[in-house]
């Protein structure tokens, strides 16, 4: 195993961690990441304080040279001033990993640059590595570890999963891992890269790619150090796992944004474009679209082609689909004579319309269980890769919708013609059985579209 | 007043109306109406029904003719071959307008097309009106009257407001309607056009380019009879009042959709979008961008420019807004010197960027009011046009904006850091304190470049 990828491994599963900054005082991060690993469960934890000899009920040290015990991996919480001399004593006492949560380095100008080199010379003189600084650290479900504030601080969960993500941005992959967590998503690892003065983006997806729990990896990046390596690595991987990436500072203005953000520097969109299309990488320039291709990832089986059939009971959002599916690079399904025949016994002879999209009309009111029906049929016909159905919000439809979906092994997207926070029971219903559902049909078509792409490339690779 | 006008002045506000096919049957859409019109208070209803001679405690006639008293509009439930005999009743008796509920005509091919034309010549004879067929009729609030299923089954809203809606798809403005009336939204009048034998959507917009009542234009469009008059008539209209459109059948496939559901020839895409430039449209692609715009141009003054700020507590965040905005049309606001200083006093000096996007950090975690403080800061910069703030799910950063809303007067979105499912709460708290609020930055930032685009056209016609 190269020695990058058993580094993250052993730093990914810590059998002891101390917090240097650990506080008792309400309110300070040094809490929240005591209190939050406490809660969280994990077991050998030993705070650093300068003065206290006890932090809520954990005995605590004065300098990480006094504990006593072996540590695999040091979280630093010091102020910017400190950090250096933190980090010898790291190198003093020993350990796996650093994770420098601390900011006000690189991304603050030349000087805090040196000092990031200088961390990093440091630590590898014992061949120690390092995550940051400006780095909110990682989380680990299955080894009960976790450092970002908005998990910590909700209780996420330590049931692991398929998921794995590195990003530039800490907030990112903190928000992520909350809400998707709170939507039955799993991870496998997760990590903020910071301003990656040791381990960077490319250790990281190379990681995830020999990683036998990951399966789909998700990331938001702004520049990237060593490029070529990156999308040599991406398109392998993305042979046989996805790869979601959402880059920022695409454009000049964004880049320069970037450059106070993490101090990277992000490259010309037209040369990413090119790029991320050679390697197979799924690109998304919002949190929404990481989300809704996500989605079709993780609960539904890869589409065979681009063929799609639209169900709805909405003439007029089946013409404006049908507009979507074609611009967005879907194609619609021609359906076969005894597909066509057989809609036209199943469906009433007003208000609907037999063809791709089936319009199954107003009649859904009181008949909801067309929804089903339609999908089933159209489902068994060969043309068909995909389905989308865009239903009532209302739960006989749904239902029926859900009925269906467990017989049917294409790709099935569902959208419900309501604004979400409308419909959050049905929402909910939806996401109990593992049904990929969207806020809007357009945002279906576009993550669908994204993800047949995708299948086209791991196929043909 | 031109003639079409005050006859539909008379349609949205009958003094009585007949619902011909009307029921007391569970779960007949007969019923429905019946019994909904009963519900929102309509006084003045006359059911009609081939037996019984009374309905839901109301008098029941076997024909229109037998009313012994005026009637000013007939709704039109009775199936497609009886209609035309129906519509031959109508004319005898005299009324002022007729809604055909029922489908089946031209949408279905050249037979229901005839059908449809001796629909419209016999009512023409005495001067009657006729909405649709295949037209869900319409929604006017302040008459209490109301033929949307939806809105039927889920009592909307009898209070008025400034949107009016036309729409070539039912379910769209049936849809519309009952979750934006949820939402707070509030309309003038709405309606279902059908296949449009007599009234069309030239006449609809026509009608409320000149109603008083109608500030917001919203419309979901196939094909258009006579494209010539209908952008001759938007150009005009737009400079007073922004009209949104969903155009459905851009693409080739699309058009063929479209013809199968009111049988209307929609044309090629180029052409449409030019005209729509030209016309100061604004050009929307589903049902979530209507909403986005709708609630920039319900909740928000028109900006004067494209400038944007945008302040994020999520520093990637904010570097892919900048993305997002330079993409889709706007600029970022360069900030005065005086600003970027107060921003520095302000902003704790780690974790956090001065400048625009505005990055406060982290830190907001703790001092939420960051949010409120930093963005009437940024308001008060006159390079500065309109503003977004990206901000934590947590109500003391959601309590800072609306309070900061309170006293800013440039245009301002919101949108959280979380899925619109898992903020339920924050959203209906920023809804009630009539904040745009979107579900994604994103989608913010492509309505705020819509909305703006239209500001300039309606500046400068």
């Amino acid at each position: 195993m190269d020695s990058t990828i058993s580094d993250l491994e052993q730093i990914f599963h810590p059998r002891s961690v101390s917090i240097i900054g650990a506080s008792s005082r309400e309110g300070s991060f040094g809490r929240m990441f005591l209190e939050g690993l406490i809660r969280i469960g994990f077991r050998e934890i030993y705070p650093i304080h300068p003065r206290e000899t006890e932090l809520l009920g954990l005995r605590a040290y004065q300098s990480i040279k006094d504990i006593p015990y072996d540590v695999d991996v040091a979280i630093l919480m010091t102020p910017p001033d400190s950090t250096l001399q933190v980090v010898q004593d790291c190198a003093e006492k020993g350990m796996k990993g650093i994770i420098v949560f601390t900011a006000g380095f690189g991304e603050k100008g030349a000087e805090g640059k040196k000092i990031e080199q200088e961390i990093c010379r440091v630590a590898s003189t014992k061949n120690i590595r390092v995550i940051g600084p400006n780095s909110i650290g990682i989380y680990c479900p299955t080894s009960k570890l976790l450092t970002f504030p908005q998990g910590l601080m909700h209780d996420i969960t330590t049931e692991g999963g398929p998921v794995g993500s590195f990003s530039h941005s800490g907030s990112f992959v903190d928000y992520l891992t909350y809400i998707l967590a709170k939507k039955g998503i799993r991870f496998s690892k997760v990590v903020s890269c910071g301003n990656e003065c040791d381990l960077n983006a490319v250790d990281f997806l190379e990681y995830f790619g020999q990683d036998k729990q990951t399966e789909i990896i998700i990331s938001y990046l702004e520049g990237i150090k060593d490029g070529r390596r990156f999308f040599q690595l991406a398109r392998e991987i993305s042979k046989e796992k996805p790869i979601i990436i959402w880059k920022g500072g695409a454009t000049e203005l964004g880049a320069r944004a970037a450059m106070s953000h993490t101090g990277a520097l992000a490259g010309a969109k037209l040369v990413w474009d090119a790029m991320f299309e050679q390697a197979g990488i799924i690109s998304v320039r919002s949190f929404e679209e990481i989300v809704d291709c996500l989605f079709c990832l993780y609960y539904l089986p890869l589409p065979k082609g681009r063929r799609i059939a639209v169900v709805a009971g909405m003439g007029g959002t089946n013409v404006g689909t049908t507009d979507n599916c074609i611009e967005l690079g879907l194609e619609m399904a021609r359906l076969s004579d005894l597909t066509l025949e057989r809609l036209a016994q199943l469906l009433p002879p007003v208000g609907t319309s037999v063809g791709n999209p089936a319009d199954i009309g107003v009649a859904t009111l009181v008949a909801p269980n067309l929804y089903g029906e339609t999908l089933k049929l159209l489902s068994e016909d060969e043309n068909v890769d995909m389905l989308l159905a865009i239903s009532d919000p209302g739960r006989p439809c749904t239902q029926s919708i859900v009925e269906a979906a467990k017989v049917i092994e294409k790709p099935l997207a569902v959208t419900l013609f309501a604004l979400p926070e409308f419909a959050v029971e049905e929402y909910a219903f939806l996401a109990q059985n593992k049904i990929a559902a969207f806020g809007d049909a357009k945002r279906a078509v576009a993550a669908l579209a994204k993800v047949s792409k995708y299948a086209s490339y791991s196929v043909n690779s």
